[in-house]
């Protein structure tokens, strides 16, 4: 039984990696849509959905099912619980690529206002701190998700840059630009999102690996 | 042994919603500290911190030890991880609260660049929306949960007029205002994270409610 549960998590491992490469290519999608002005890959991310949202469920499901039917000890239970926490942040990043699709279906009868170039460098960013954070729970690697971090105060700079540009030279100057500009602050704010999941999920990883001695302050135990 | 598991729910029950309570006490006592530029009461936020990380781990243990003893059903498992997710998201406001009441500290020894008009409103807001998700968990309230949705676009926007405010009014007129308006800045970024955690325990509420046949496109099972 315990070496069939071994297996069962390892299949787990593999759902959760699969998850993750849909998310991180519906996040790679929805903005090559918008680099592209592509209606119909915009429109593809939103569709391709439905099969996250059912991957979704199915690992929660594998996962109360496993706890159910194993009682795995606290161990196993820990990564277990992990994996559900990293799956529901998966599709909710999924879920964002969704949403930035959404704004590239409205932008795209419309010329595009400016060159596009902090959201395509915010876009990398989310999506390497998405990769990123996988690999840490792939390999138990708490240097790695600590790096996830790292990538948080280059995306607020960057969602601030999108901002402050669409708002200065856009809007305050001709208020008729807001229906091409409003959607791109959407996007650069869906994003920021998107990287706030990764570093949910680098903190999961973390906390799986070092559990609580380490998570927070021992001391509070004494 | 069905009717202890039942009361070792209720207990769990308790201990989110003390959770909940603490962080929710962190959030209001951080924009108090920064309404009144009061040192001392930041420092109590971050002190009190480690009260809320010592519970987490307590109520983290807790679901695990539950669910290695009892062998529960599928229903109470789903309910365990969830109370799981919300556990770890309470945290992460109470976090967030901290990172408030150090850029409070920062503050505290300059005067304050502008009267506080735009942040206090969107602390209500996150307050609200993290109390209103609590409600709905306790509640087991889907159309309560689905209302914490709609403070988000408030909490956008106002985030969004601080912003501009800042960058505007004065970063962009003085750049030697950055030491007391970049604290203001992260300060509305940190609230706006706590709005995004409440989203996300409003989320996993209706998912306990309503479990898969609701939460996604049900076509996607046939």
């Amino acid at each position: 039984m315990e070496r069939h549960l071994d297996e069962e998590l390892k299949e787990l491992h593999k759902d959760i990696l699969q998850m993750g490469i849909m998310a991180e290519e519906a996040i790679f999608k929805s903005v090559e849509a918008l680099k592209n002005r592509d209606k119909n890959q915009a429109q593809t991310v939103i569709d391709e959905d439905k099969k996250i949202d059912a991957l979704e469920n199915v690992i929660d499901e594998k996962c109360i099912d496993l706890i159910a039917r194993y009682q795995p000890m606290a161990k196993d239970v820990r990564f277990i619980t992990t994996a559900m926490k990293i799956n529901s942040d998966l599709e909710r990043i999924a879920d964002l690529a969704v949403d930035i699709a959404q704004r590239v279906i409205e932008l795209s009868a419309k010329p595009l206002l400016k060159p596009l170039v902090d959201i395509p460098k915010l876009s990398s960013i989310a999506q390497k701190m998405v990769q990123n954070a996988l690999d840490a729970f792939v390999n138990r690697d708490v240097s790695l998700a600590k790096q996830v971090f790292e990538g948080e105060p280059q995306a607020d700079t960057l969602r601030n840059n999108v901002y402050t540009e669409l708002v200065y030279d856009y809007l305050a100057k001709d208020p008729t630009t807001a229906d091409r500009a409003v959607p791109l602050l959407l996007i650069s704010r869906h994003l920021e999102r998107i990287c706030d999941h990764a570093t949910n999920i680098a903190e999961d990883v973390i906390y799986m690996v070092e559990a609580k001695v380490v998570k927070h302050h021992p001391e509070a135990f004494k």
